[in-house]
């Protein structure tokens, strides 16, 4: 098939690339590059090397035999994105170009701003550009469990059937998502759906965990195939932030008592899923939500896993207890579904502490990197607006 | 009470300022003057005329005694909104300020982006400056009632308890909005319950019907405070539009079979509302949602009610059926919830015949107004990106 991946250059983009190379799709990508300039905005970078786009897109055709189309340019630009459809006429398009970050929407008016203008007018342009040029094209679409919140019931898979003074429908599973960020991803699915039932058109949208691990197998030890690994405030998720912490011997920072439970995936997991969907398309017309993750962990047994697996290396891995800079219940009910994907063929790797090892040995190598920025690691934007660093509010040596 | 109304030039917002200022508020405006561009855009112009914003304060002044505080801005504009609440620190801020047409909203990708850029990142300020400058003022943010759709089940106040797989929340009720104009307002109550939540800010978001009416009678017969009426398919409502033609011996366009219900309330009825609600605070830190009409009506016997009224006052009423340029269901249940409001005091007006009577007999002095624009009765702007004027399927002379 033909798969456009919008957002080729970031943290799941290119090893899809790689990953529906691999599976025989043909490939292209689009890119504004955005990702590489947020980063730098919040003094982070990389714990792994990234090298430029068109040195990756090099490795790619050494690889592959050949060299993805590629254009660079912004969702926003609708002339651009247009154009790229036309040209491309991808049967499937991965969206993954918006801005990822919970914290970095939150920093002041211009950041808020900033995060749901770029992606739900991205979003709005992807919809109409298909609507355009290439209607049938299967529109796979990046959100995230964040949507739906911690509600006190179970979370299905975008819809419930509800019966309410007796009467019965089939309606959206309510949205309570946690950051100006994360709605803006709920926002994204209220307008794809409101697309494929006006315009007939097709969409999987992803209700993704947080994803972590440095690699998949496709990357081998080809250095240019790498993908990043960002650890600061913004864009360092829960587990690469920890395993970036174990590393340089940095206590891990959980937010308040840790016991928020979300789902979680690896890497190679969320490239499983992503490519499943592709290749089972819904029917036009059809908007259906997969919730995309492994398993679900509290944040404190996460911090424990990567714990244990720093000491089978040697590593003496501290856990601390900062002041939450969020806004979230810290103790709640958490029962998502996980089916459709399974019904596709998922099979989840259900190993998370052989992945931290992988991660902890890969991460070892760029101990330097981290150690650069390591005043990245104690967060200080906060849910109320202010700027100040999070306090350890007590630190333990917890060995389960 | 220090009032503050974001959209004070507005159809809704021009009576407002004077509702308040005759229960004794004193008010302050901020506008753009946009709506007065976008009706221009799109061909059409306001059926009663409409004074220039600084004749329109003088006449303020002449009645109330004092000229209201007033910027021209743009809430898209964070420093210019934030000195307004600096300068002026309202108690109260009635946030009618957005993008109201769903048909200019589904025009093309630009408008599309426009819409919900304007609508969204417009309250995002709003929400942002409030939180900065003036943390406990209430803001009164205007929703729809086409933020819900047409649900087989009843539709609440905003949310409902819900009973899932044997456990129980309460949880917003879920939205299912029919443009990207509604679904703007969709993305705004998501934002604002969020910034009530993390910040603690005050709310009412008012999911209101489809306002009627040509005045309120504070007005009295000053020419230089009467609001706008448009009529064009972008701006102007289904029963402003049907008095309109009514009065010009135009058929009444019907949408479809015209069997689609929703929740109404004249002009008067929605001041009486607003007012209340800014009389009536919520708590710091509440979100609240009041769906705000006086009753629900079918398209179709809104037509027969100003075909009647048009009798009594010797006009040939013809209805004319057309293929519906919009997409949504033509026959659904429709069961609205509308409580609170009552428990707050609203009185409905309770005679919507003679309310179209008064509507008839002001539209009657400005059939010049009409006729030069007639062109714009019939909709041209489809669901589905196209543009041709819709057909007329038959039309019948009903008198019931």
């Amino acid at each position: 098939m033909k798969v456009l991946i919008a957002g080729i250059d970031g943290y799941l983009g290119w090893p899809l690339a790689q990953y529906c190379a691999a599976r025989g799709h043909i490939v292209a990508g689009i890119d504004a590059l955005l990702r590489r300039e947020w980063v730098k905005e919040v003094g982070g970078q990389s714990a792994i090397p990234v090298y430029d786009i068109e040195t990756r897109l090099d490795a790619f055709e050494d690889c592959y035999g050949y060299r993805p189309w590629f254009r660079q340019g912004n969702l926003l630009d609708y002339v651009f994105l247009r154009d790229c459809l036309e040209k491309f006429q991808p049967d499937a398009i991965v969206h993954l170009a918006e801005m990822p970050s919970a914290a970095y929407s939150m920093i002041d008016p211009a950041h808020t701003a900033f995060t749901q203008h770029n992606n739900v007018i991205g979003n709005l342009n992807m919809l109409w550009a298909i609507k355009e040029v290439c209607p049938t094209a299967h529109l796979i679409k990046l959100g995230t469990m964040g949507e739906y919140g911690t509600p006190d019931i179970d979370i299905p898979e975008g819809f419930f059937e509800v019966e309410f003074r007796g009467r019965r429908d089939q309606l959206p599973f309510p949205r309570q998502a946690g950051s100006f960020y994360h709605l803006s991803k709920v926002h994204d699915s209220h307008n794809t759906l409101f697309a494929c039932k006006t315009w007939g058109l097709r969409s999987t949208d992803i209700m993704q965990g947080v994803v972590f691990g440095t690699r998949i197998d496709e990357m081998d030890g080809n250095a240019r195939l790498r993908t990043r690994l960002d650890f600061d405030q913004c864009f360092g998720t829960a587990i690469n932030r920890f395993c970036c912490q174990a590393v340089i011997g940095h206590p891990l920072t959980l937010y308040g008592q840790g016991r928020q439970k979300r789902g979680f995936l690896p890497l190679r997991d969320s490239m499983q899923c992503l490519a499943l969907t592709i290749e089972n398309p819904p029917e036009p017309g059809e908007y259906r939500v997969f919730n995309q993750f492994e398993a679900c962990y509290s944040i404190e047994e996460l911090a424990r896993l990567v714990q244990a697996a720093g000491m089978e290396l040697g590593l003496n891995v501290e856990i601390a207890y900062y002041d939450n800079p969020r806004k979230e219940a810290e103790t709640h009910y958490y029962n998502p579904d996980r089916e459709k994907l399974l019904a596709l063929g998922y099979q989840p790797h259900n190993d998370i502490a052989a992945e931290i090892r992988i991660m902890l040995a890969d991460l070892q190598q760029h101990q330097t990197r981290i150690q650069e920025k390591q005043e990245l690691l104690i967060p200080d934007i906060r849910w109320d607006g202010a700027r100040y660093q999070s306090q350890s509010i007590a630190s333990a040596y917890l060995r389960t």
